[in-house]
């Protein structure tokens, strides 16, 4: 057993990686996701992208250990979903359906669980075993890894770190239907918001204080010191790092891992978030370290190929 | 293989168990510890109490699977602990000195953790897998047990749900040194302080209303309808319910199990905590049960013998 395959299911294109078994990533690809009619095509598309590349690389069947996929909804025991409306698909055996089309041995996880393997993997947590990675894009995703593997959840609810509360007193409603969400205030959309509400209450002079902004402004004017957008990115690394103080006191992970489009603003995001977690945090948890993810978009066909060593 | 043994070391007494491989009780019994000289005498003294219970019952060696004991410290991977201050140990190979000791595979858990496992094999999550066990004494404790096993955490700091921060505006200090922890309104003492602000604030005509009280008595003045009581552990059970909210969305156990002095209260604060729980909760969690635990003190002896199974 020389290789494996990742596969990481996304509504736009399906991301495909070719590994050795020590994770040395040999050729990676994309194809389109058609999810027309309920998705139909996207497991025989991959069947045949992979096969393209066994035959283009002159593969044999015996050389290769699994298919590992990452896919964007709750996963079953047994590899099956109830319905993921990103790419169209209703309830479906994935693992079943796979493994007959491709005759190799298939492991499904959700996607952000896939992603903080991937960065447990040959990431930011490199030989780590207790992990949280936090996504921070549109919204906010999660993945925890305990002693080596993702806490689906007894519903597969687990690592829905979007959705822990951080404020008891909000009066807008997040996408989830609740209030006070992690995500109202640490995802990019969240982090506008906040810039929103600042000028509502401060009229101060900004190049922040306009119309349209996006997070990657928000944090560049605080790169270049911005008074007002230094007060932004401060509340909002006080609310994110309420989060991680509280899931290090819940799973204590080794790691914290901090990707997604968000992440992007790099060290200045690190240091107000530690500088939040390691004031606040409780002492069993001040050896913690918080990185950023070093895969970026390549962390979910890593985390799906590990998936089935 | 038909016997194991449950130990549950505490400060005061340490209880011992006699248990079937099914789970059946089949004996119970303290002893006193002795904390003097750094409490050399508690491994002794347990190992004596097990080997005349095995003579006492005329128990063959071959029949006994191991002993599995809990100890209030961070455990390590190899049964050893840096310090347990209850009791007087400083660090300690505990699993090496008792297999020695007794001649029988000896397995060590942390005590919060143990009693998780203990509820989970016959208690209030008897048949789940995935569980919380918060126990609400003096302090808060806790122990997540995911996928049968207990999360230690990478620094021994997992499960500290006392520690997760409910409160961002607390002005007195938890007994950790940080601001707004759990521990400081959902405990039998954070109750009473809870009590004490109440009037601070409100002249209500109470029974409460007096300078000494203890959690039990709140509870009680609640159930017969006390207004100001209503009141009061109505806002226990907001933080402890947001405690639980944000747990779920963490780890997404399959049960919440609520035990310690305080849980005596009963079917009222189950009622208060699931109304807020049940009203607050992210949709992907609305199917976990919020429990009592039902092993009392003796969880600790349970847990403490399923550890060798």
């Amino acid at each position: 057993m020389k290789y494996c395959f990742g596969v990481d299911v996304g509504g736009t294109t399906v991301k495909l990686g070719l590994f050795t078994v020590e994770g040395e990533l040999l050729d990676k690809w994309e194809i389109k996701t058609y999810t027309e009619n309920e998705g139909e095509r996207i497991l025989p598309d991959v069947t045949k992208a992979i096969k393209e590349k066994i035959a283009e690389k002159k593969l044999a069947a015996d050389e290769i250990c699994g298919i590992g996929v990452g896919v964007p909804a709750p996963v079953d025991k047994n590899g099956a979903i109830e319905r993921a409306a990103n790419v169209g698909w209703k309830a479906k055996e994935i693992k079943k359906e796979l493994e007959e089309l491709t005759g190799y041995p298939c492991v499904i996880g959700n996607d952000a669980n896939v992603a903080a393997l991937g960065e447990m993997w040959k990431g930011a947590g490199e030989g780590e075993k207790d992990l949280i990675m936090v996504t921070l894009g549109t919204g906010v995703g999660g993945g925890i890894i305990i002693d080596g593997h993702p806490v689906v959840g007894a519903h597969g609810a687990g690592g829905e770190i979007g959705h822990i509360t951080v404020r008891n007193d909000e009066t807008e409603t997040c996408g989830c239907g609740r209030k006070g969400c992690l995500e109202q205030y640490a995802s990019a959309t969240g982090l506008v918001r906040l810039t929103k509400r600042y000028f509502e209450k401060n009229a101060k002079n900004s190049i922040l204080n306009k119309k349209e902004i996006t997070a990657k402004e928000v944090f560049d004017a605080a790169k270049a010191g911005d008074e007002a957008a230094l007060e932004i990115t401060e509340e909002f690394g006080a609310y994110l790092g309420q989060a991680l103080v509280n899931l290090a006191a819940t799973v204590d992970p080794a790691v914290f891992v901090i990707g997604g489009g968000v992440s992007k603003a790099g060290d200045i995001l690190l240091d107000i978030v530690r500088k939040y977690f390691y004031d606040h945090a409780f002492y069993g948890n001040q050896k913690t370290k918080i990185l950023l993810a070093t895969l970026g978009n390549d962390a979910g066909i890593y985390g799906a190929a590990k998936q089935v060593l």
